[in-house]
């Protein structure tokens, strides 16, 4: 029996959420805490969402391929509320978690052999998905506001000038994964502007929005799709990071046709009802606002310990971003620093992190050593010591 | 922007789960009745699945990809117990219904243009997902006992004599759906053969088969996939009728090579935990078994009701089935009744079904008129008054 090609392109390393054991002190994945969880209140939302016949029959029988209406109006009216965001319900489409809705956009949006821009560096489980879409992936330098526009203008001109016309580009402008930087509203106008004369679909990820925790500085810049005035940007949500991630609640938003064409192609008849109804029936009466309001709180706490611990013992040749919102600092080191031997040496001491190099493709643009630290899983107290541990072991290989 | 051919070939017609209104008296799809949904016992299991912080971080933490291990444990249990089925968990996928399943199973042995046999009438839900990958789709006649062998040598001789090597077929040998009927464990064998002899993979939906009314009568045949020794079947099973459509539950069971490579298709982040660990709380003690003992009652009222009222009020020119389980009998009506007066007559009769002619690419092979009636929604008088009411159509009609 021949293998068809789809089945031979697939990587069978690239398993998005690892296996593998973890170190006692892991920063290597971007979950949520679950210590955080609202189990108990989903779970009585459950038994709201299944207490009568009607609201059993609805969260029970097939449900529509667009999503529930229900959690389609409860996101309409978030949008407005947090970002004065006007958008219709022919604007959004509910998924498995984001991922499911980068996979649609990228089944919509190109083709095999397609050229895909992405971040450098960016976010694996996305990159996987291109890769599997068998897209050839091109890589814009992230410098320390975020996508660095001039770079992209000069891989956008070489390509041109090579004939390929790249479909997508696919970025993560607020509290990127895994730098944890934010691109400012003038560069926000910059990238549309590219994106407009070199006629590319925006694949704008946005799923750490809520967890922002520097409003007092001022508020967050529009998101790409706010600011676009053509059609081109696709949004993706996620309900992982403000309900959790078992729920497999995400959306996307973008022009209806795109909803509509994204939507045939969901084989899966629809996602969960349950799980719809069941969030549907948390969010009422303010619940996920005041959740929203907790994450932040105790997410802003890890934060702030992490910078605080790696100001203190980190050695003055590393350097590190300062985010104000999601889950991740992103480290420098020399590239003097073999980033096998510093993996080894930190899992000795007991801690991990997700190493830069999975986070590109192929070489970094700019040499270094790097690494994603995740704040969100552990306690403070424990993010102190796993940086002291950390940098203990970056000390070593220096 | 220039549309790629992918989002060309959407079919923006063919939503597996119709829209539009239905009849007062519908037997128009196979949606399990809600009346029979165990919300209580599921908000309950669900409230035992997030009890303690440990259970709650497994149902709403980030899962894996392949299926939450107890739900895997909870289906080879059942394979065992009630077919006398050894499988691994290397075997099992957990997916987002059935049709997810046979998305995957379609997207790694399959490519565009590649020829994918159906049974003529099939299951549109799944057709549309073939034709939406770009299969070329080549019909096998039913016959009286499930899908007619003698057709399927001659069609597949015929093709292989113009060069072309059907990849799959997709068969539903247990109570299939339309037409209720179910092959016998010789034309089981004879299947596998062929499938052998021209090396192609099966596709079985089995997403009937515990719902069977007739155990007095003898066991049912073991699947395809319990007969198969070459590993080229996959079979694909569901929580939908069983449990409820709404947890968007069902699974594909197959070699495990292929497992790990529908797997890592998955590009939605693994299949909800939330609602995984629900069914596997409600499983629990034989709550599951119990439960379909009383489906099998109750839908076996039903399917009697419909038969015996065909049997009183319909012409002697139709001709239909005698499903042993599953939702649908399937009637026969001479090529002279003309399919869309029909059906305007019964809606306005306030009754509606499927007809045949979505259950067929193109042309039937045998002509005639097509209905298939479902019964698993309405009561007992409801569908007695349903047949009454579609007998004075076709009567009106004739």
């Amino acid at each position: 029996m021949t293998t068809p090609r789809w089945a031979q392109r697939v990587n069978d390393n690239a398993a998005p959420f690892g296996s593998g054991e973890l170190s006692p002190l892991s920063m290597m994945y971007g979950m949520p805490d679950p210590a955080l969880f609202p189990a108990e209140e989903l779970a009585a939302a459950t038994a709201r969402a299944l207490q009568t016949q009607a609201a059993a029959t609805d969260a029970l029988q097939y449900g529509l391929i667009q999503g529930q209406p229900d959690l389609i109006s409860l996101l309409t009216d978030k949008l407005e509320r947090d970002e004065d965001l006007k958008v219709t319900p022919s604007n959004l489409l509910i998924t498995n978690g984001s991922a499911a809705a980068i996979g649609l956009a990228t089944r919509i949006f190109t083709e095999e052999g397609d050229t895909i821009l992405i971040e450098a560096p960016s976010f694996p489980g996305a990159t996987t998905i291109f890769r599997r879409a068998g897209a050839c992936l091109v890589q814009i330098e992230v410098g320390p506001g975020g996508i660095d526009l001039p770079s992209a203008e000069c891989t956008l001109a070489g390509l041109q000038a090579r004939g390929v016309q790249p479909r997508m580009l696919y970025t993560m402008p607020t509290f990127h994964n895994p730098t944890g930087l934010t691109l400012s509203l003038e560069d926000r106008l910059t990238l549309l502007d590219l994106a407009s004369r070199y006629d590319i679909i925006v694949l704008e990820d946005d799923a750490y929005r809520d967890l922002y925790y520097d409003a007092h500085t001022g508020p967050l810049p529009p998101s790409l799709y706010a600011l676009d005035t053509e059609g081109r940007v696709i949004r993706t949500g996620t309900f992982s990071k403000i309900l959790a991630p078992g729920v497999r609640l995400g959306w996307a938003l973008a022009r209806p046709e795109a909803v509509r064409k994204m939507m045939l192609l969901k084989d899966e008849g629809g996602t969960s009802p349950f799980a719809q109804h069941a969030a549907v029936e948390y969010a009422r009466d303010g619940t996920l606002s005041t959740h929203i309001g907790t994450l932040v709180e105790v997410y802003r706490a890890k934060r702030d310990t992490m910078l605080s611990a790696i100001e203190r013992y980190f050695p003055t040749e590393a350097q590190w971003t300062q985010p104000s919102g999601g889950f991740f600092v992103w480290v420098t080191l020399p590239p003097s620093v073999e980033p096998a031997r510093l993996l080894t040496l930190a899992r000795e001491e007991g801690v991990d992190y997700m190493p830069g190099e999975s986070c590109f493709e192929g070489q970094p643009p700019t040499p270094g050593t790097y690494l994603r630290l995740s704040y969100s899983t552990l306690s403070l107290d424990d993010i102190e010591e796993a940086i002291k541990r950390l940098a203990k072991a970056i000390c070593a290989v220096m």
